[in-house]
């Protein structure tokens, strides 16, 4: 499965990119004053192979969850058991991602791909904090919003490999086999949700810890030192953060994994959810949907996917810029430059969704805005 | 009726600053972990004196057209009718700014403060241009969408003041009867969107030439050179951009304008849509409303409203950093941080428009994210 979704990638339609080209100068504004957004809408049309390319919606999450053997370094402040206890968060609805989601209408897909602990039972009744209102005055229009608003309630699909992966500063994180089942679930993910329609997937990720590895992967990948891949997470001390370098240069040492050999690299340093997102982008690029990739996590897999099939590239789409240096240097190898950049470092997907209605726009553009001639403008 | 305005511009709320604060300590998520988001949510609560603020819908865009007299001096490639035929695209549905409202759910209202030529009537019929659909291959999903999607149509108010400015290079741009006029032109907008229920106004501009009095009313408010203030605006040559530039400071020697009288500086070097936006902006701090700014047109005018009434800048959000220069001298200056920065220079309101999501996100954060406690999530 692995090698046909890769025999599938190919690369963009240049007559598309043209024609986009071309009716973007038509359209009723001056050149080239929509700035990023008119490049993007000309990648777009390449994807698709057609201008306008179909407007990327309905929008579709896909949250990979998986623990970490390398937790046991302490590489993070977090207790393990928390991975599950927010896959429990994310399908009762409670997490930032959920917000967002419903905001831009998008779907929400959760997948154990390899959390290590049991997943609680989401609680149905969805009662809000009795104490969330902390309204001073009783402002007229503050309150909880209703949870059950937007798409169908998240989902949860049960595709573990295996229960988090072992310590990579021990030993391999994953057998090959178990790397290759973890990128051909993410395969599988991207294709049932295009099969069910999505026009575009978001990249969404849950680990404690999972920003070691994907430090790890990002050096593997690029050659950058792991003092510059490596960040400090959900906010480590500086001595954890020193530590945590040391931890990720210690997996390299032992591992040296060979960035020609991308599954080999998954396996040594990576996650089941760093492996998961690299077959999901690869799905996405297969179909010529659009991948919109959040923060560090997903970018160090789609380093991965590009090792796979360079062409891959074509189909992704930087969400934003992750407050992880790592980050930046995978966003610098891939050629990427992200739409947004707020300072993000949650992970979930939430970069990605805050910059959906960026890319759905930029299409807009091409169906919707008159052109000088139809409205009757003047030209320069 | 601008002294009162003025006068009912008031701090921010402390106690809902500091209790925004702490919910957001107490959320499913890393602390800091939504950057720029948290800061935003924080300033909201203190424009709305309470925690969590209204969700800051729905959103209304407000589109100041007027000309300029200093078109004459050959300052932009464009011909002046280009104001009134662009009147007549966004009240047919077919400009950029349109398709963001759309998408956004934002209304559009589209006020006359000061166009020189008639006005088109707007074709009724919204017939999409029959040679839009430049797909090659016919793809599956690509075509027109439905203009009549979203909010109502756009709607016009006649307000105009004087058919254009004078030309700044040989006269006042408007006495200060007119400057005064059209700043209570944008209170009386922003007052009636208000009352008509929107939980936020957007900022939109339109006028052939308006980033040179922009120019000029950024270099006299921040005493910042013309040549740093000044940009190519629709996108001038070499020559035209040193032109520009000559032109505005020739504006301000004549003028001498003094920003302790910010009206005094909007009428010799502003223009009238600039003067409409100020008040725009203070009729929205004054209903402590927060305004989302767009890009050079709307933070000159924001630059005004600042002058007029310091404490109008926490009601302001800057939606994106706009490509021209004097965009940044101005935000500095306001101590403002954009929240999109993709090279656009368009106007109309159309940055705006692309940040208003993660406005509306990062209060939905204060009102939907569930806390520690009530989702079981350990913390660190």
């Amino acid at each position: 499965m692995l090698e046909d979704t890769i025999g599938a990638v190919g690369p963009p339609d240049e007559p598309a990119m043209t024609a986009a080209r071309q009716l973007q100068a038509r359209l009723t504004k001056p050149a080239g004053s929509l700035g990023a957004l008119e490049d993007l809408s000309v990648r777009l049309a390449g994807l698709a192979g057609s201008c306008p390319p179909p407007v990327p919606a309905p929008a579709a999450v896909a949250i990979f969850a998986g623990d970490h053997g390398v937790h046991a370094q302490r590489v993070s402040p977090w207790p393990q058991e928390v991975t599950g206890q927010m896959v429990g968060n994310f399908l009762a609805g409670g997490a930032v991602v959920n917000a967002f989601a419903r905001q831009a209408g998008a779907s929400v897909t959760v997948i154990d791909v390899g959390v290590a602990g049991p997943l609680p039972v989401p609680d149905p009744s969805g009662v809000a904090d009795p104490e969330r209102t902390c309204s001073l005055d009783g402002a007229a229009g503050a309150g909880p919003l209703d949870r059950a608003a937007g798409p169908a309630v998240p989902r949860l699909v049960d595709a573990s490999v295996r229960r988090g992966t072992r310590d990579m500063t021990v030993t391999a994180a994953m057998t090959r086999d178990e790397a290759r089942a973890a990128v051909e679930v993410g395969i599988t993910i991207a294709e049932e949700l295009v099969d069910a329609g999505a026009g575009i997937l978001l990249t969404g990720d849950m680990g404690i810890a999972n920003t070691t590895p994907a430090a790890a992967l990002i050096a593997a990948f690029t050659g950058v030192d792991a003092a510059e891949t490596t960040g400090r997470g959900t906010g480590v001390d500086d001595l954890t953060y020193q530590h945590k370098i040391e931890v990720v240069r210690a997996a390299l040492r032992r591992h040296h994994p060979d960035p020609a050999d991308p599954l080999g690299v998954l396996a040594a340093v990576g996650g089941l959810e760093h492996a998961a997102l690299t077959g999901f982008v690869l799905g996405a690029a297969a179909h010529r949907v659009p991948v919109l990739l959040d923060g560090v996590i997903a970018v160090s897999a789609a380093l991965a996917a590009a090792a796979f099939a360079p062409a891959s590239v074509a189909a992704m789409v930087a969400g934003h810029r992750s407050a992880e240096p790592g980050a930046s240097v995978a966003l610098r190898q891939l050629g990427l430059t992200p739409l947004i950049d707020l300072g993000l470092r949650l992970g979930e997907g939430t970069g990605a969704l805050l910059a959906l209605p960026v890319v759905t726009g930029a299409v807009r553009v091409l169906h919707e805005v008159a052109t000088f001639d139809s409205a009757g403008v003047a030209e320069k």
